[in-house]
């Protein structure tokens, strides 16, 4: 068999199979491999962007990786900003490289360009391999790499809490067309190692002592049975506990213990952890400000604060941890749920900042997935109206690299075909992976698309203000101005197949998000919000 | 004064006046210094490879760059693609990306990656300064290297013929807010040097010898002076002339003589170059194929024949040494132009691929600036159609990374305001950068942009074959397929604010086009192709 062959065969022993590509010549043996190998799912995107975001996607829901089909160096640059975004949340990506055959890339041809340089920048492992025998393996040792990042040994401390992370396979073309291909067996995936003892003892000391402790908890932290577990140790000692501002993936809503994202300011988080004496870390980093201010600290620690960690490094079980110290600081007892708020009313008015929130609270169905890049829009609203809906899973913009919303849910649409998808999707990021639309219509995915649409990059206006910048007048105005023309999301959806509508007021909204629950396959509304 | 004030004024001394912008946090002390130092036009692009294609069209058509404005490392990312297109064109390009504040990034906040290492896969000069006072000075040494490329000492072997590069300034926010800049003088631009007498006179003599021999013009040769030169070697000695496949841009049309492009498959520049036993590089790079095929060489030139070269490397003169050969093997002559042939006839038929062809090559409007990723569709039809439309000029894929067409539309036409840009873009690589369809209505360019809607990756098709990859089925076809749903560009079109009308004749290509010419503002038509 060729390498391509070999290749496919591989990542199916080790369950890897969904494929989201955008090949080019150097892919086609790949392709063509698809049709006498069954059992694997390609899945065609019109922009790799979009390819690595629902690699991604799919990952945060499966906790398995994708496989991603790229065209050379280009090919891969176009993908790099939502890989960046896999990456920072620690999500497991099998991303597959071709390129040149090896007597071909001394002649510097037009696509030639550095793709070892530009994988590491997003990647823990980078990998050519050198004969058509090497692919097999090294497409094994690339899912290895991919599921266990932040074992013993890894010094990327982007991912601390997290296990997964984007290995990169570079795949020579000449390796793929050539016979001599072997398959791989599937890899062990090593497990995480178990917090020792004084770990735990000394943090439940801290939680049970007669300082002010608070948790901020991240990664696998985050999922039913951490919840529940730091709500345990709240309720039996008071300990608040917190969670980055955008997780990667979140359970929330309905039976779920209710955890505080840190603000997206920093005076936010300096209120929030105001008094906190010792803030333990339970898979999650030191928090950090997102930019830098002229004469604000990048640190949100406060300087009286003493920072823990649970676990020594990562790699290690904190679910298991923290269950171990509710257990030391709470035995036999459950965690204590607020009582539900009444679901959100909603009374008809204009759309706004806020009020779009409430409608998605009140009306989100059951299991849904909400993958959550609504910026602005979202940032001070969306958590509160959500909180009391019916569990849910919200996937965040850890990564901070803009254009990941649509990609995702399609990732997230294709692991997990009978739950709902709900995209809340800013205006000012949403062009930048479009055409993850028609992928979303191709492929019928449940998924309903929000644009929040207030026709303006509104947090650029915003960090205008606190860089220190000035007032501003029309040139740099028009800089984060969305609108002249403004743009219709709903003739975009249209064009890419993907049913669409329009909504004004917050009855429109609920309306439309209802009936696209109901209706099957991919929707869009466009929220036009006016200015607060 | 600030840097990003420096760094501004620098630019504006440099008389680099346009920046295509997509900002963010690290960059609004730039935005905020537009207001207050006019002079230059910022341009909103709602995706960074937009930016970079724009300014990579606005320099092929002035020679001087254009700044673009990212951000971070993921916006640098999204840019890239374009960036390597800039790069192959040998387009000078000042690619400015903020950076987080000295003090932040030891902190790995969410957005930090390596910008460097991904600038300098682009990029001929990469540099940061490390304090306000060094913006100006090293934003003046980015607009020299920029220029500079192909002088003496550059090694970049891609560039051979053209001077032009891509300069990556990286500028940490904390220089940009701080005083202590100062703005720096115009730099010097160097002068190509002349090719030496004895260069010219070993070609001449070769030219006028008894074995046959062909020029590859590239670069600054395929001007109107350069190939009015060539034409003259051509009827003086009949030395044929040859450009690459899609030139960063060619001079075309009537009063121009023609230039035959190689093709792009190795097999028809192995039939255009048989018996031709001398092929002088003017400054062009020695051909290579775009792929390696199994059982196919890599290298065009057939191995009998010898390869020589006007000018012994980069930087040199190549459109005088050109003249200068012209006056030595046919003195006083002026080329001859081939009769034009009658403008085609358009009969009306539904549109298929080459008929689209002839409707543009009738209709071309007078010093068009065509831009052209038609790849497929145009591959053996466009030029033929358009040889004796009126004067014009081509900007082609030269890098080969698809979604350049749409964003160089937008540079070229804010370039030469007042003339007609027509871009010819195949719907496979239109999605990459739709949005750029949205900066060309914001800024009211005259912009046609014909979508070549074939309803698939029509080259994969033949590609999957020539790599020998076999008979595909449904799992490799649903991969080169866009149907399923087909995209209705017109829709997005005036989603993005453009003017849109669909063609399924010559006839109605023809009306519509030629409406589009009379009306100002961008128009896009859809020209739906049936199966040839």
């Amino acid at each position: 068999m060729n390498g391509a062959e070999a290749l496919l065969l591989t990542l199916l022993n080790n369950d890897v199979t969904m494929c989201f590509a955008n090949p080019g010549t150097s892919e086609m043996q790949f392709v063509a491999a698809l049709d006498r190998h069954p059992g694997m799912r390609g899945v065609l995107c019109l922009f790799e962007g979009v390819a690595t975001g629902a690699a991604d996607g799919y990952a945060r829901m499966t906790g398995h990786p994708a496989a991603t089909l790229l065209h050379l160096g280009p090919g891969l640059a176009n993908g790099l900003a939502n890989l960046h975004n896999a990456r920072r949340a620690g999500t497991p990506v099998v991303n597959i490289v071709g390129d040149y055959a090896g007597s071909h890339k001394p002649l510097d041809s037009p696509l030639e360009s550095d793709i070892d340089a530009a994988a590491a920048t997003v990647s823990s492992w980078v990998r050519r391999p050198s004969e058509p025998a090497d692919v097999g393996p090294d497409a094994a040792a690339a899912v290895a790499a991919a599921l266990d990042a932040g074992v013993p040994g890894d010094t990327d401390r982007s991912r601390t809490g997290t296990s997964g992370a984007v290995s990169t396979l570079i795949v020579p073309a000449d390796l793929s067309w050539s016979q001599g291909g072997r398959p791989a067996k599937r890899v062990t995936r090593r497990s995480l190692r178990s917090v020792p003892d004084h770990d735990v003892d000394s943090i439940a000391a801290l939680i049970t002592g007669p300082e002010t402790t608070a948790l901020l908890i991240d990664g696998a932290g985050l999922g039913e049975d951490g919840l529940h577990a730091a709500a345990r140790v709240h309720k039996a000692t008071g300990t608040q506990f917190f969670c980055p501002t955008w997780p990667a993936r979140l359970r929330r809503g309905a039976g779920v213990p209710e955890v505080q994202p840190l603000n997206y300011r920093s005076e936010g988080v300096h209120q929030q952890l105001e008094g906190v004496q010792h803030l333990v870390l339970v898979g999650a980093r030191e928090p950090v400000a997102s930019f830098a201010y002229p004469g604000r600290p990048s640190t949100l620690t406060p300087p009286s604060t003493t920072v823990h960690r649970l676990a020594p490094e990562a790699g290690f079980d904190i679910v298991g941890a923290l269950t171990r110290l509710a257990d030391m600081v709470a035995p036999g007892g459950a965690a204590s749920l607020p009582d539900p708020l009444a679901t959100p009313r909603i009374t008809d008015e204009p759309l706004r900042t806020g009020n779009w929130a409430q409608v998605i609270g009140a009306l989100l169905p059951r299991e849904a997935i909400v993958v959550d890049e609504s910026i602005t829009e979202g940032m001070n609203t969306l958590s509160a109206a959500t909180a009391y809906a019916p569990a849910h899973d919200v996937l965040g913009l850890k990564g901070l690299a803009i254009g990941q919303g649509l990609p995702v849910s399609v990732g997230a649409a294709l692991a997990c075909p009978d739950r709902p998808v709900v995209c809340l999707q800013a205006d000012g990021s949403a062009l930048y992976t479009i055409s993850a639309l028609w992928t979303q219509a191709r492929e019928e995915l449940n998924v309903t698309t929000v644009i929040l649409n207030n026709r303006s990059y509104a947090i650029l206006r915003a960090e205008l203000d606190r860089v220190g910048a000035g007032r501003t007048g029309q040139a740099a105005e028009s800089l984060l101005d969305l609108g002249r023309p403004d743009i219709d999301f709903t003739a975009i959806a249209t064009g890419l197949g993907v049913a669409a509508s329009r909504a004004r007021t917050t009855a429109e909204l609920a309306e439309q998000f209802a009936g696209a629950q109901r209706a099957p396959g991919p929707h869009l509304i466009e929220a036009v919000l006016q200015p607060a």
